[in-house]
């Protein structure tokens, strides 16, 4: 495999942006010997779970994504906390935004969201025999919807579009090769 | 499903970054009343393309990206052009990004990116009876190296960490159920 050869000749802090930075590099290209601007967003990992009922029931939350701007129908996730490490988060995020509790998340992977400009990871984990615990306790900026969708009925839901965010069709497929 | 009920106050251009714009929205809260200001980015939509041979080896591309400081094996892609058409930028980016040109692409379906706060799709494309046309045209700010891949391997490659960025995981998930 090609070795990088880019060099990094600086690095510039832009803003922040709440929930992520925006960082300018200037890097040499090995190709032409030319230097090119790159803009990154650093931002913490992310984490999303996919919580199962003994009934093979997904316990997912519906919300109006404003990226979107439109309500979608997701599974549970959010940033990794800076204390935490990713299961933590993973266990804390599903009991905040569904209310539901189970057993020992299982680490199903990571992908890499957009390797070109964000700089972090997705978690992804199950989390089997969930049960309801008690009232959801959502952020400020939160108004989440819970719905239970039997597991049989996710690929379709992936393929008529009504499931659209990549990283929740990404932790479905790691579910596969899981359980493959 | 429920409704959304946010009610937006304001929309700011905050900055332009290249690849992307940077918005602020504030908007009142359906559940709490009260007001909460979100970061969009705004980029036009990207598409990525799977490239298959006669022989099933998959074209990928092997670069250098930013975000993850590492090298990276993604299939073709990259942003559709103003005056384009999803299927005309996948016909481009893949000559461009490798020298090979195909049948006339697929259509696989497309996933939102991030709906939290990316507001662009991602088109997805299968191009089969793919062939080496011409040496590749790269924009100035790349470096790519071309990799056949049997298209056997990708699931393991996507397991063992090697293929990370979502979207093209998305793209091999979309071509799996496209093939069911």
């Amino acid at each position: 495999m090609k070795k990088s050869g880019w060099k990094i000749v600086s690095e510039e802090h832009i803003g922040n942006f709440r929930i992520f930075d925006i960082k300018q590099l200037k890097a040499v290209s090995p190709r032409t010997g030319n230097q090119h601007p790159y803009y990154l967003l650093d931002s913490t990992d992310w984490v999303n779970i996919i919580p199962i009922t003994k009934e093979n029931e997904v316990i997912m939350v519906n919300q109006f994504r404003f990226g979107t701007s439109r309500m979608e129908l997701e599974i549970p996730g959010g940033m990794v906390e800076n204390d935490e490490d990713p299961m933590e988060a993973a266990i804390r995020e599903l009991r905040e935004e569904t209310g539901y509790i189970g057993n020992k998340p299982i680490y199903l992977g990571h992908v890499d969201p957009n390797p070109a400009f964000l700089t972090n990871k997705c978690h992804m984990f199950l989390v089997e025999e969930c049960k309801y615990e008690g009232k959801q306790e959502l952020d400020p900026g939160e108004d989440i919807e819970v719905q239970k969708i039997n597991i049989k009925k996710i690929k379709d839901l992936i393929k008529d579009g009504t499931i659209g965010h990549s990283l929740v069709i990404c932790a479905f497929n790691f579910l596969d090769l899981h359980r493959k």
